[in-house]
């Protein structure tokens, strides 16, 4: 099957229909019966679904085991994709204990920084080791992602050390702009900017709204 | 002034121009000036602009004075509007400690636990107190905003206790869809969402590329 590309809205459905498909037992599971279970229009589950796997067939529908592999294989499941985060602060911790990753393939397989007292190689959950021990590590672990979670003066020399040690997708919660090469995709985070828009557009409506990056 | 809808992207400019104009000293300043220090496009500056100010004059610019006060105004600094957090766990701590929220004028005000071991209403940063103070604590700060990091069974209670004190703006970290009343405007975050959707951003492009909720 030929890859297409999936939107970010596509993509946050994807593990509602797995774990509805996994709940299940029946052979065969149609779009119409998904949509009801979640909540969601027809079209737009067939549409999600036809992504990631081949067609469903009328009046029979899809096959969960095969659809549950095709959703497993779009959203990385098997694969427990390592990423690093480099500065172990409040928020990098709180990165390196997120569960949520696990839901879509990640895992957060170390943290590096550059302070001693944070720097803990035996810990149980996730290590967090010094930053000469970076590149080593990315090659050791075929790294390709990396999260930066130090303060924004620091923020540019990590991602330089980043992308010069094999890492080509990097998500930034330092508030400041990088300069990244050409092979590599950065999403800035700005929590502040998330609140803030929030707020704003709480103060323009009175409507029901959901404000979601899905949009 | 009649207020105009300002999108994610003209709001996360904002700050950069607020900290440029207050970085410099003569009475007025060009759109062309602001554009060149910041890397951005003259025609986008002059937009984000009008959105929040009167329009400057021709082959003079803006009154730098008046322009500061109006960025402050739409970004609303000087208020220091106050949003509490109930979880503090690992990520609500984190958010309590995120000083980025200042520059949006926002700051969180207490932190709300059930947890007794987590609650310590004597913090110096940032209290945290039992839920059963919420509704006093909101009715007596005049609360409007509230952030939930509670696990994802936990999320809807809390979600309809903020709801039924005042709260109308909700941004949600717990990884379940939140049922809210028609005043409501709810942001929800999914984190592993957003690293996911980077990865298959990078995995399908070798250009130069930014993931960005501003796009």
């Amino acid at each position: 099957m030929e890859k297409r590309s999936i939107t970010r809205a596509t993509l946050g459905r994807l593990p509602s229909y797995l774990e509805y498909l996994r709940s299940g037992e029946s052979p065969t599971v149609s779009a119409g019966s998904i949509a009801h279970a979640l909540g969601y229009g027809e079209v737009l589950v067939r549409r999600d679904l036809n992504l990631v796997c081949s067609e469903g067939r009328p009046k029979i529908g899809y096959p969960r085991g095969a659809l549950i592999a095709d959703l497993e294989t779009a959203l990385n499941v098997s694969k427990n994709t390592p990423a690093i985060i480099v500065g172990t602060g409040k928020l990098g911790r709180a990165l390196m204990n997120y569960r949520g990753f696990r839901q879509y393939g990640y895992c957060i397989a170390a943290g590096f920084d550059a302070d001693p007292n944070k720097q803990n190689a035996e810990s149980e959950d996730c290590p967090v080791y010094p930053m000469e021990l970076l590149p080593d590590f990315c090659r050791q672990h075929g790294i390709s992602i990396g999260i930066i979670t130090v303060p924004g003066p620091a923020a540019q020399a990590v991602c330089d050390l980043m992308t010069e040690n094999g890492i080509t997708a990097i998500w930034n919660f330092a508030p400041c702009r990088l300069r990244i090469p050409k092979n590599v995709i950065l999403r800035q985070e700005n929590l502040a900017l998330s609140l803030a828009h929030l707020v704003h557009c709480a103060s323009e409506s009175n409507m029901i709204s959901e404000v979601c990056d899905d949009a």
